[in-house]
């Protein structure tokens, strides 16, 4: 099998939302699916996505966290269906112009406002 | 106003999914939320997030690219309910003990792989 | 407060779906609103439906069967939005044309063949 | 092919909740699933269908009330998605201990309250 090269990205140790952004960006234009990206279709899209990570755990009663009885190949669906959610998620937020990365701070700010730490 | 200490993350150009694990882990630390944040809460309210960004488009007909009618103010409340999607994602792959950003790339490239760019 | 005309549908004991079909298609009608009910824009509504469905159950835990510790305001709530969820559904399917009712039972018919009953 | 004891439903003219109900919970008793069917579990199951529901609307932009350029075999796939939300509602409700066909009925006069009709 031939070295695909994108297979260096795999190099990247913390990758960030806006090398995602551009990432997909041009991942969508040159195949030519621009033309599909609208907001709502890419909207439905991430709903579609939500739908099948929620398959994953809807026959499963309360699952541990850090899935200590998860098969391998379990684990790697699951990392698949979350990407998927993440992937439409980003480009939805390109399409509609606005910086996800900057949006998810500002919300952290504002949640850490509004729900103050306790003293103790 | 007193500035508060997450102020300075405003400053960070490039936030990364690790970063952003890192700082929710750490909010949910300090307000003794971790005992609530187990993997299908998260998912649930992850789904609640949908649902509310949903409803940011559900009686808009198709939506342009780049949002041109939208007032800041509509602007500003998608942000904020794609910053909740993205928060509660960014959870829920970390209470699942995955990296979410080498999950996103490797699914990146397995797409990459399946959708081959058309030779002209 | 005077009567309402819809009162007296609360004595119906058994609604079938080409009533409330028939009841929604009315409400909307006399109101104006069948210009918004696109099959997008209603796909969209019930997903925001779905989204508030999930925030009631999203920081319980697992949840018995017959909610034995939930209030009367938590069960009116529930029984809202599972309503709400419902109605949407039920006009997605009657702008779409296609009959609910009949589509359901084909279904059940079509699952009873695929999952026979195991012989004892 | 034998004749199927489920087949005489189809006969039916207007299905309602009720009966969706009473089939739906003798269908899961005889093959030994209620024990799968908590809440929370028949809630994830409900979303994974509205992420399939999503799926035939994604890459559509827009879609005209009728349907009327999809082929026969859309919109059967349409009506299984459908009922399968409705299926998956109905049970919700039902392991819930809630009546959903009064439900909707209230909450249709609730909202007959909310939005009066504007005289003319």
């Amino acid at each position: 099998m031939e070295h695909h090269p994108l297979e260096g990205s795999k190099m990247v140790k913390d990758v960030s939302l806006q090398q995602l952004k551009d990432m997909l960006a041009e991942f969508a234009r040159v195949r030519g699916w621009e033309q599909y990206h609208s907001p709502r279709n890419l909207l439905l899209a991430l709903v579609g996505e939500v739908g099948e990570l929620s398959e994953i755990f809807q026959w499963k009663g309360e699952v541990e966290r850090g899935l200590p009885n998860w098969s391998p190949d379990d684990k790697e669906h699951l990392e698949e269906e979350l990407s998927d959610v993440l992937l439409y998620l980003v480009q939805l937020a390109d399409v509609c112009g606005l910086d996800l990365g900057q949006a998810a701070l500002t919300k952290i700010l504002k949640n850490a406002r509004k729900y103050p730490i306790n003293p103790t």
